[in-house]
């Protein structure tokens, strides 16, 4: 066979449409032959084990995933009770991009926070749940999700991390992080992954790796394994086990070969900046979100969007105001940034 | 990286156990680099498309799914209502290995007929599920599930599933066959995949294409359109739409290439078969079931069978009868079923 | 026995803490003695299968339930498929009141519509829902549903519910009302049931009757057959199908004898416009909501509030703001209001 | 109003299909008028709470519900995980005769035992639920479910119950009794309640009201507090708290007044034994099952019941084998049971 597609065609539309890390497909490539345990009785398995203990710490666990969707409801699930609600941002992909999976896979309520960005704070949690512990009717909120990096490309710094984890804790719920551009945000902040998981308090966290160049696998990360109780069963139960697990852990084994996940995201990071100043340098287009991680958001003429997309593939984000999302991966180049720039120039020249 | 494991160790545990057919990986290595649509919207899926029409008809579609469980649930759950029941074999893997997940993510309701070999007839589920239609205490069956090859290795001849398919239709239930191991039973019986799906009536399918050699992807086909609605939202709130289809899409082009879904299936039957007729002729062996497919079930001394899992992997199919099951895989060769064989011999000598 | 409590202590907390009517008691001791059919089959809900076609119009179709949630959830799961949402204000009694059981039962995502007063208009939902039909990501609203009247008490003319209905259609969803109090809006404008349901295009409705003077019965009222597919069985996997229904048929039929469901509805509703005109008038107590039905909204100093519902029981609303909520129920009597109104002056005097 | 139906009209169809104690009625009455708090802030639910203590032990908490089928999906999902099975005799309600209600409300899993008589063994269990405690590809138990009386009307003995209690928890399962027809039970063996509940070890009890005389109310009964999280909260979210609570805590109140549960269940059981005698005795007509509570079975030739049925309400219980179901209920004469053994004995003359 031959690739049905030409190999050198990218676009700004999502990091899930650039393909796998060579390193990546080189790991499977290395990992198979001959027979492996199934469904994690593996050394892949169990090397990625020691090494998730090495990035965010004693007692952390990795329980390896098929996509987003199924390490967050895995992840929600397992620490939520038949009656817990949980906590998270008006643009949050829980909410607003999985298919309705939380509520209807997990039975797990989701309460709405109106956030400028994406970013939760203490105070718009207040404003927005009431207190109500207690109280039969009202779905008892117990997990605080926050996605980190944001749906909009923002990043929470560490110390806001800290802060909800606090305001969680304070009324006996857990935080969970949707990090399926979790080495984005810690790449734009410049710190490990640990800082933004393991050390303000997350207890369980959604690690994203096909945004960041697998094939197709995320982790459900357990950092407070006392309130996480049954992960492996609700990950059975889930439909996200794999039988040849060896394949999504040598995925990761080689993303979080020395600081290759960071760099591939610090890599399209960059991309993004660079856009950004490029873009926004043109009269016509007008950033609306701070370019904190790997996407800019912009808005421009209805017609040019429309005239650029037949070029060059990405997404409106609110076709009403005219909002556009272009995204970055570990993928895009300097060139593909310079020239789409260029088009966009001369589109609304 | 270098392989963390011994690519030359195989046993007898699992068809799960084996890797990756080598021209697969290749596939998946051809569909890398360059940008494709996220979530099917990609040339692999379509072409993916077009060749489940050729191998299984007009009015055929295919939704490619992450496991076996992934693919089971969201064929039942997209055939069935809130209030539907679904019938199957006692030895069904969505009764005996799902972990639930059938009642847990979709609220199906499972009757479980007793069987001799895995093989469901009219007769014996008119025997175990009372006829009450209607009747609101009642989950209503809806979807009578088979599987081919069955959990015991024992396959239906296109006779036997058109007559399930006409029990099942006279009752307007819906006939779905789990077929993870679909290519072993058209293999073994001669025919082609069409010839016990779209030909005897079955509604839908669920296609594997991890036990034979893929990386990790099955698929929901759907052959009765009319009665299968909102697959695409089904498959997306039970977490197993990929956002890099184009992956999963060029695992099955490569798999479903000539006919090799078919011949690595036939290899693997035939390894059993010469494993069956080696280890049959061994006194203290007997062999369980008829060896239709890839596996072989015997009973052995207890503590035999302890001394050769030393040796060489493999399970306990019923520890307390001393039976075990002997699976073969796209990578069994000759020489691993005769040095098996040859321990087996030695061990009971 | 004689009563445990103080058969003449009535308050304003909640029309659920007032009794049954008397007429309703006598119609359950005559539905009594003698044998009659189990879960349905008997010749009292037949006779209000009856009465509900007078009142709402051939093909309505009613099936008694147990309590509101029980209602709402069946009557929302009925019109519904597996991926379908349910779009409701921020207000709504299914989203802040039912524990999270639209979700947890019956997997519904809900979209809420921030409102001002309880009331959704078309404007409204348009700003907060946006059109993502046909995209599997987006859990696909299915039905609208309104409160009739809402929880804040106020009361949609015929013409916004027909504006609303008219807005669902067009969108190919359904039109729900959760009418726990309907015969209080229905009193409140002055029309007939059907007119704020069957006549305004409605689909399917909850029908409150406790809160009307009933033991616990509610009504799944079916105006959309076609689009109803299997309330019974909704109804029975959802344990909501009594075996004793001809109590649930006999009461209702009481409260439906000539117009007293709309007598006692407009008492209350009476009751509580009273209350308003005499508190409306004490310095320091402002109404906060216009008084459609049986409820009054209204600040007042807080300390003063803990001070009357130590003599008068009675709720916060919003204990942060200091808004309280008043109820009037069937059995409030002109003399309650006024002694209680006298209580409030006394107090903020 | 008047009685439309003919309240001296009774059969042996089923003890729902009688109607309720006067002084069950009366009780409600005494409830009625006044206000008082609603979902269970009531003095009728306090005084319940502690008439549960006098009759149960120390510790025990009655939780009201509305239906038979509300509380068993209560009681189980409050013991369960969400990874959890129950497992019950095949004959078990919650098997056959809930509508699916325990898969699809609380995604319980169940495995079915075959039994003779409807009553389980530590032998049965063990011969048709594997122990496959630990593997996440299995649905684990947790519950071991037993009706009291069974639903063949069969009556476990205090020793049959421990010994299913202990087998239960050495695998750290719970006992869960379905005791819709507890005072059957209880009636049968003459012991106290507390004899076949707290006393045998059961963790967590559906107690029966609907079928001995009440409107409509059962109880889930606690005795293991501390393994039976939430419960009202899940209470709840199933859709079983009632708004009104005090009227069914007044009916368990009259229910359970000096020995009046016992006592009414008394009057059944030895109807049932009269009947069993009376056709007994008859040629044509065979017992099938013991009987030990309110049913009789008894196979007689097709034709002969369906002519009884037209005279007298009553069921085909196999209606293949010809084995129909004669229950009698609290307000079964003895002449009804004369006067229908007469018929019997006339039609198979």
């Amino acid at each position: 066979m031959t690739p049905l597609h030409d190999p050198a065609k990218r676009g700004f539309a999502s990091d899930n449409y650039a393909g796998v890390l060579p390193e990546v497909l080189e790991a499977v490539a290395e990992a198979n032959l001959g027979h492996q345990g199934a469904y994690g009785a593996d050394v892949y398995t169990a090397a990625l084990g020691e090494r998730i203990v090495e990035l965010f710490g004693a007692g952390a666990q990795a329980f390896p995933v098929f996509n987003g969707t199924g390490a967050n409801v895995v992840a929600l699930s397992a620490v939520s009770d038949r009656w817990s609600a949980v906590v998270c941002a008006d643009s949050g992909h829980i909410h607003v991009d999985e298919g309705g999976a939380p509520e209807k896979v997990a039975g797990l309520k989701l309460f709405v926070v109106p956030t400028a960005g994406g970013k939760l704070t203490p105070e718009a949690i207040t404003a927005a749940v009431p207190d109500r512990a207690g109280d039969v009717h009202w779905a008892q909120p117990r997990v605080l999700s926050v996605a980190q990096s944001t749906e909009l490309g923002t990043v929470y710094t560490p110390d806001e991390l800290r802060a909800l984890a606090e305001y969680a804790h304070e009324r006996d719920w857990l935080l969970h992080i949707d990090g399926s551009r979790l080495a984005n945000a810690a790449a734009s902040l410049g710190v490990p992954l640990r800082a933004i998981t393991t050390d303000i308090g997350a207890d369980i966290v959604s690690v994203g790796g096909t945004k960041s160049g697998l094939l197709g696998a995320e982790l459900v990360l357990v950092l407070n394994a006392e309130r996480a109780g049954g992960v492996e069963y609700v990950r059975k139960l889930s439909m996200q086990l794999a039988s040849k697990q060896r394949f999504l852990a040598a995925q990761f084994l080689a993303l979080f070969e020395d600081d290759r996940y960071l760099r591939v995201a610090g890599h399209a990071n960059a991309m993004a900046r660079l856009l950004a100043e490029l873009v926004g340098a043109i009269d016509g287009v007008e950033l609306t979100q701070p370019v904190q991680s790997n996407a800019v958001f912009a808005e421009l003429p209805h017609a040019a969007s429309e005239a650029l997309m037949e070029q060059v593939p990405f997404y409106f984000w609110d076709e009403i105001r005219g909002e556009v999302r272009w995204m970055c991966a570990w993928d895009t180049t300097e060139d593909d940034v310079r020239s789409f720039a260029e088009l966009v120039r001369a589109q609304l020249a």
